[in-house]
């Protein structure tokens, strides 16, 4: 069994892809996890922006979190209506190219790129800084850890989807049941309590408030509170790699994963009021997340604080592995279009993309690298990729279904269009409020990136041009080539090149370079060796015999030839370069590199008309 | 003017040579600068062993110097006999070859390959520590001053000897004039003051003896004095760098060195025991060395005190330099035995053996980044191989003298003989007293590199027995060849690539990988775009078409070819493969590298009968 199959798997012939397809059992721990895991972080997000009202502020946290519950809904009956109209994946690239036209469709899939990118660093590295925060001797290796998480995420994911299934089923789904169970019991509580239950461990005292509410400093927390939608387009992207009937199992994944987050997110809002529970300063001492908070004053800090604890944890962790699933699947739908490197839409052989994984893999732990495994300050960057994708793929429906019509199509388009303003406007609040904090990054890197695309398209543009043709096989002129072959002395290598030659054509020259400080005796023994052929058949091949004063060895074979294709411009001219192939790494030492670089050159400087003949001399040993 | 023009000088004829040739003017600073560095740190490191005896041990520094003056007289008259018996270049890999063996040629080889890698990265290691301690705020540049001083060398070297000569001429000069001068002040000063003289700056306090003399001391002593003759090999290895007539200006140019280092030798004896100067602890505060106190003691720390110890200061970084003169010809000779890769029997564009230059900068750069630039644990190494080489050296060149006869032949044999016996002598005593400080270091190094150099003459002696040949070319059996074209698609690239392959046999065939999900009809259409063909000339190509479930691409072709080359057991078989040119670096991820990969493996994989055929496209954009 060889390495790769051990790691990766066995290689999957094309007609399994059926068996690995997915349900919504495991299609939950695939696309679902960015979305789960941002409850976890988008509620924190917007509670820290409240800290300076103190008290006041919590009041706030019902109603925007009523807001994102609102936007939440919207977008599920808009992407539900997406998958569809798109069974084979409806992704913002897909949606918006269709209906919009390509400039926004690009434009959504280069935001798209920027989230997944995004979405895998900062989750590997918030994963970590959790881990890090519980066990505080583990800080010296940051780095080493996220690139560790990426290592296992990056072989799970190349395994293929189903594995990948599989593999996260276990902390998904606990994660589900701890936060649903103990969110569950604190509403129940709060409820038996007339709205002031008694906390079992007491959370950590509300700081007093400094500042009073505005609606910048509301907008700015219903900005961070987005953070927990992010995620929610990954089920439409991958229609394709759910079970027949495809659209019913990705639906019912999608209305799982919307259900579960809007019940987290309703009950950290309801809980946390009625028990006081605000945000703490991130990076002071006496920090405690506000979901270690609410499970602490519900259950007390016992064995089932830390299973919860453990799988919020992992969760984090493996949110990134949303990005692995919506990434790959991204580059493929544009490479499609030949806007990305065609590499890009070939599956590799556990029928993955293998190529778009590869992307991600680099560019992650690039950002991972750059930032030494700490990367809060990319958390701003997020939301606005996040949140472009979203309105351009709604608006993108919109005009769907105004162009196809149909029975229900007027409802539909309202309802398309409802998402595409909110998030619209959604979008607007997070740009405005984070431009300074690093969401300009975002505005400068979008152009950077649609310029590559189209300049990768022209590219394929105008090799197509030169290349395509549907014109038939042409008889005519199959003259044989001129064949030129360097001889540096005379041995059963070059002896086979030349014998080679004359077989593909009857002009032969043999090319001998002759260094001054050389015996200069190679045209003497030639003609001791090649019978004289006056008039015989085959005609023999020709001797030419260049000096070169300054020892170069390459470039007077390369000049000869290149004035060669200038005397005989109708000719074609192939170069047979005796090759002896060396089957160790270390041998290459032992023996020039000349013919490999005389190809080089030739393929670079020489006209089309030249082609090059490798002949192989394998020794025995 | 190209950069490389600019850095390094305009390219070299071969017959340029003789102007490259030096006399002793220039040769003295590019064969004598490790023999008369050597000065600045020999007795250093005898005094250095005789610290502990205070007082006491002073009075051995003269006897010890004596015997090593001694010594390196009896080297002075047998390297002139070994000048004058191999006027093309004695260095002790050929005086040793030719009279004792190959095995002996190889050992002293191996040697002296080990000593001059340790010459280049000591002295530049030392220079930069002298100056480092002149000037501590460089100390955390260290190894970034190092790796500067070993490129600041290469780049002179690789300009060719004549220029490496003259960029080296003023410190040489500067080195002799004011060490010669300040010591023959010194020794005047001693002698009209009856032996004791008042030193103008006071030197160290000599440490009270806290030890014995004992012969393990003196032994020791000894030993690290013989550092100061490491060096005296190199002018007899490069005889043929010198102007004609080369025996002489060689001889005037070793005795030239030879005197001036006795000089400074007996001058630094004489002066330290006169003035009472000893060594001080290295490393402690307080340190400072003998030829400073020497200097210090004789002028004064004013002027010329600074001007002489920059001086050395230069010296000492430039002996690295011998390493370049040296290193790069004893590859030259024992490439030109096969025992090392042919590469660095060739001359560069400078007529140098760039070579050997690139792997003495390689391993040098390796020792330096290794020991960050601090190398004295590698100073015991030294004395080791350059001892091994003298013995070897002498002893092949009394065998010589036996072997040949002649007039003076018993007295040459006899001056030999004794340098023979007195580095064997020495080798003995350096290897005794210094195996656990390192000297086993190289102990175990030399059998690596003499089984590496017997390995690489056994590959090259294999090469020859399978490829040499005085036969005539064959003429019979001239069939063309099979010939596949892999045509992954109809375009205008695998058109040309089809055509060119009509135009080189009647047999050819086209295989198309065909994938499952791939519309299936390739041979549906070759039908309609090749003409039916039955019983025409030419004959057309036939389409086979392979399928490919696991979506690969390229082991469907090679196995197509193995199996060819089964089924025609009697036939050449040339693949085609069609090849779009990348004119730049960024236009490879666009395009797959399937043509190259297949290269290769058809190289590797195939047999000898398959030869590989690149048929270039390029755009004309």
């Amino acid at each position: 069994m060889r390495l790769a199959d051990t790691l990766f798997g066995r290689p999957l012939a094309s007609d399994e892809q059926k068996y690995q397809n997915v349900g919504p059992l495991t299609g939950i721990p695939i696309f679902g996890l960015d979305a789960l895991g941002s409850a976890a972080y988008g509620p924190e997000a917007a509670l820290t922006v409240l800290l300076p009202m103190g008290a006041a502020g919590l009041a706030h946290i019902v109603p925007i979190t009523a807001t994102i519950i609102l936007l939440l809904a919207i977008l599920y009956f808009s992407y539900r209506q997406t998958i569809d109209a798109y069974p084979t994946g409806g992704g913002a690239y897909t949606v918006a190219s269709e209906n919009l036209g390509t400039s926004a469709g690009l434009l959504a899939g280069a935001a798209l790129l920027i989230d997944f990118v995004l979405v895998a660093a900062v989750g590997i590295s918030a994963g970590v800084g959790a881990l890090i925060s519980a066990v505080p001797a583990l800080q010296p290796y940051t780095l080493a850890l996220c690139l560790a998480m990426l290592a296992l995420i990056s072989m799970v994911n190349l395994r293929g989807v189903r594995d990948t299934g599989m593999v996260f089923v276990v902390p998904t789904y606990l994660f589900i049941a701890c936060l649903l169970g103990v969110l569950g019991l604190g509403v129940w509580r709060a409820w038996s309590a007339g709205g002031y239950p008694l906390p079992v461990a007491a959370p950590q005292p509300l700081a007093a408030g400094t500042a009073a509410g505005g609606l910048w400093l509301l907008m700015r927390a219903f900005a961070n509170g987005c953070t927990a939608m992010t995620g929610v387009e990954a089920v439409s992207n991958g229609v394709m790699a759910f079970r027949e009937p495809r659209n019913r199992s990705a639906k019912a994944t999608l209305t799982i994963i919307i259900a579960v987050l809007v019940l987290m997110l309703a009950g950290i809002a309801y809980v946390s009021r009625a028990y006081g529970i605000g945000a703490t300063h991130p990076g002071r001492a006496g920090y405690e997340s506000v979901l270690s908070q609410i499970t602490g004053a519900i259950v007390g800090k016992g064995a089932v604080y830390y299973v919860t604890i453990t799988s919020i944890l992992l969760v984090l962790v493996f949110q990134a592995n949303t990005a692995f699933a919506g990434f790959p699947r991204v580059c493929h739908a544009i490479a499609q279009n030949s806007y990305l490197p065609h590499a890009f839409a070939n599956r590799g052989r556990r029928l993955v993309y293998s190529h778009g994984i590869y992307a991600l893999i680099l560019l992650t732990a690039l950002l991972l690298v750059l930032f030494g495994g700490v990367t809060d300050h990319l958390i701003p960057l997020f939301a606005v990729g996040a949140f472009l994708a979203f309105t351009l793929s709604q608006a993108g429906m919109a005009a769907h279904w105004r162009r196809t019509g149909g029975r229900h199509a007027r409802k539909s388009m309202w309802v398309n269009g409802l998402g595409a303003s909110a998030t619209a406007t959604a979008l607007v609040v997070v740009l405005v409020s984070k431009f300074i904090e690093g969401a300009w990054v975002v505005v400068v890197l979008i152009p950077a990136i649609l310029l590559t695309m189209r300049a990768v398209r022209s590219h394929y543009a105008l090799v197509e041009r030169e290349t395509g043709t549907e014109d038939g096989l042409a008889l005519g002129d199959l003259r044989p080539p001129l064949v030129v072959v360097p001889m540096d002395e005379w041995n059963r290598i070059t002896l086979k090149a030349l014998r080679f030659a004359m077989s593909l054509s009857t002009d032969v020259i043999a090319l001998h370079v002759e260094h001054s400080e050389e015996d200069p005796s190679f045209r003497e023994k030639w003609e001791a060796w090649v019978p004289s052929s006056a008039g015989k058949v085959p005609r023999l091949p020709e001797l030419a015999v260049v000096p070169s004063p300054y020892r170069y060895v390459i470039t007077p074979i390369l000049e000869f030839v290149l004035e060669l294709e200038r005397r005989h411009p109708d000719r074609q001219i192939a170069v047979v370069i005796p090759n002896l192939v060396e089957r160790r790494w270390y041998q290459r030492f032992l023996h020039n590199q000349r013919g490999e670089l005389l190809s080089a050159l030739l393929l670079l400087q020489g006209s089309p008309r030249t082609m090059i003949v490798n002949v192989p001399w394998h020794l025995r040993e």
